[in-house]
């Protein structure tokens, strides 16, 4: 009898409970209704692809990490490993149908292969945002907006507190090489640049020296510029003075200078988008504006939300050149931290009422009262058995559910109903059925 | 140069371009605010489990078409080829920390390397809800319930038309077939008969003979009573008239009756559940109430949204026996019927609003004005490029904005903006903005 299964997850693999579930799915209908706001229309593509489509994309690391292997055509397929790579894949395949400029979003799952130390996982949810076919700053701007927007609603679903966004500019950064005679070296350099807030100063200047062989002052000048503090204005003013006659510079300058005037035209918070010359982002492909969203009560995660503009989204696969930006929200990881600030209600229903069963030839007046107060957009469970009322206050505590309701054959004669508020444990009797909409309504809150 | 990736994706596979996404998201929402409405709590399990979990459960066509390889640390692994399976893995992973009745809805992406003919996809999406750990007759009872409420939500979004949900219980075939003395042929017999609505009676009594070895009579007694007509009522009564001292088809027959009487006391639409003898659903699993559903203006798509009761769920993981009972939307499939049917609009965008760029100073303006609307709950796109206005006009024309917001520097020294709506072709000019949106609002309806 012992040649049970054992039920297992994969290593790096997690199943998701309610209690982790219903904050996931109000972090996911934020977002989305974020999106749609400003007019991003929602994608997918499919979970495999066909490995030459995404392998050599994110670099050797990435390549290694793909789940690849040989489908039933013996066709040479992967899971994605991001959004960005299928997307340049659809972009391609479908931007003559969609025209230009293309604002879409996409939600989904992506695997990895990863170490699975530091409570990374090898399968996660990505929520990607990008306009696409245009090179106007109007796009930098809006991206801004988004990134501001979004990470304001998710405050008002989760309460963390202050958020920064932190952007740089790629065309700023590169005159800055430049015009120190380092153009060559960029590549290597903002790789380095990129870990500054993880590896700290001293570290970045090593691999500055060891990796794009510059000389240790000429590492020190670009952190000493990277590290630049002030106002926005300040550092915009400074860059200016020194690098404006560096035509990058300047133009970075100014599409930065656009964008904080934008934003605060458009009303977005005072203090919310800070320029940092040291955001620098690993990343080979981003050419422009670049964008990373921090939280004040949690800096060690790092970024919970970042992106920037790029040249040309596909051209592994396509000749029609597609200017872009975009940011994408690591939405598992941004969950296991909220989680991990206790800023995750444990509730495990989606119903804040329970209609408990006192006798089961009360059914179909149990589903009755349920329907009524469902249409009006009251979520509510009904018990299934008429197990004694303990077990059933213990069950709905257990959920999480807020009111009871607690009738028998004598109440639905009389038309009424028992309501017990699980929370403030205060109960009502003899409520009428026509005041009961009204009645949860104001107990339970908007 | 001519070294571009052909830009495809796998056989069978689809990418969802915005205007069969909007739809489909509006579908998948419609589903959670159904389900959530009764209290089932939202789960979620990886896309990749132990190939041992998902093996042998769905039979040897299941197995054929499993997405199985080895992973990086070399273990068999496999796609999730259902919701159902997963589940069971999980329910016996953690159903002592959950409790019972657990009430869960999963929707995901299942993966199916079946032939693609007849429109079948490889990827797909089901939206499952299940009631476990109960016997309990009101979760049936519930079930048909959500399907109804499901339906009828559907429906309002997309105007498909009547529906019908057709029940049965296994109880009332297994104990028609224990008074024909055929107990030992059910499993054979209701997989033939279970194709009835494709294949027909003569087909299917072929296959009674030749597979379950019955006699030709008696194959034609199974189908005359599996096709027995009449209201409701009169099949109950003619069934317990004739086969109401077997204990299984009274037991099925009180059952069944009971989910009539709750479904019509909760205020289900008359003439929605039907239930019909021949409904036998091929998996073996089932055990009681079995449900299908069909679109009166498309049967020939068959059942859009099936389930049933099951004694027990994990038993391959776990000893705790789960009874439940439980259906699932297969929505991929549905929304291509429902695009079949012309009932898909096609809007490329979720902003019904879109404001144009008439000049890049503005810009400020112009998101000021659309995150004004947006906190108002209205979507609104900003044009990123100050191009040709017969070019912008176009634009909005492809993607389905609505209305327009055509302003210059002119109109916001006066504190005023231009509304053209795009449908109507209708034009007001130097609308104040504190009016734009109870104007909007009006224009756009609820």
């Amino acid at each position: 009898m012992s040649n049970l299964i054992q039920p297992r997850t994969l290593k790096g693999f997690r199943d998701y409970l309610p209690e982790l579930m219903i904050p996931r799915e109000r972090m996911l209908e934020t977002a989305r209704k974020v999106y749609r706001s400003y007019g991003f229309a929602p994608i997918d593509t499919p979970a495999l692809e066909y490995a030459e489509i995404l392998l050599g994309k994110g670099g050797a690391e990435s390549d290694r990490q793909l789940y690849r292997f040989r489908d039933h055509g013996d066709r040479d397929v992967a899971l994605r490993f991001d959004l960005t790579v299928p997307f340049a894949r659809f972009a391609a395949e479908h931007i003559g149908k969609l025209g230009t400029p293309f604002k879409r979003y996409h939600m989904g799952l992506v695997w990895r292969g990863e170490n699975t130390q530091h409570g990374r996982y090898r399968e996660f949810m990505q929520c990607d945002f990008d306009t696409i076919g245009t090179t106007a700053n109007a796009a930098d701007c809006e991206t801004a907006l988004v990134i501001h927007d979004l990470m304001a609603a998710l405050d008002r679903e989760f309460t963390f507190g202050a958020f920064e966004i932190r952007i740089n500019n790629r065309l700023v950064l590169n005159g800055l090489l430049e015009e120190l005679g380092l153009a060559e070296k960029s590549k290597a350099l903002l790789i380095a640049l990129d870990k500054l807030g993880k590896a700290g100063a001293d570290a970045v200047a090593q691999e500055m020296v060891d990796k794009a062989q510059v000389q240790a002052e000429q590492a020190r000048s670009i952190l000493a510029l990277a590290q630049m503090e002030g106002s926005n204005s300040e550092i915009l003013e400074r860059v200016e003075a020194e690098f404006g006659r560096n035509r990058k510079s300047a133009d970075g300058v100014q599409r930065l200078r656009e964008l904080l005037t934008v934003a605060k035209a458009a009303g977005a918070a005072d203090g919310r988008i800070k320029i940092d010359l040291s955001i620098a982002r690993g990343l080979d492909y981003y050419t422009g504006t670049i964008y990373e969203t921090f939280l004040q009560a949690m800096p060690g995660i790092g970024s919970v939300c970042s992106g920037g503009r790029y040249d040309n989204l596909a051209s592994l696969y396509t000749k029609q050149v597609l200017p872009g930006v975009g940011a994408s929200l690591g939405l598992d990881r941004f969950l296991a931290a909220l989680e991990e600030m206790g800023k995750v209600d444990k509730t495990a229903t989606p119903a804040p009422v329970i209609v408990f069963c006192m006798a089961m030839e009360c059914l179909g007046d149990y589903q009755r009262i349920a329907r009524m107060l469902r249409a009006a957009g009251i979520g509510v469970e009904v018990y299934p058995d008429a197990k004694k009322i303990g077990q059933q206050f213990q069950y709905a505590e257990r959920r999480g559910h807020r009111i009871a309701l607690i009738a028998g054959p004598a109440e639905f004669a009389k038309g009424v109903c028992n309501v017990k508020d699980l929370i403030a444990k205060e109960q009502r009797d003899n409520v009428p059925e026509g005041e009961l909409v009204e009645l949860l309504r104001s107990a339970l809150g908007p």
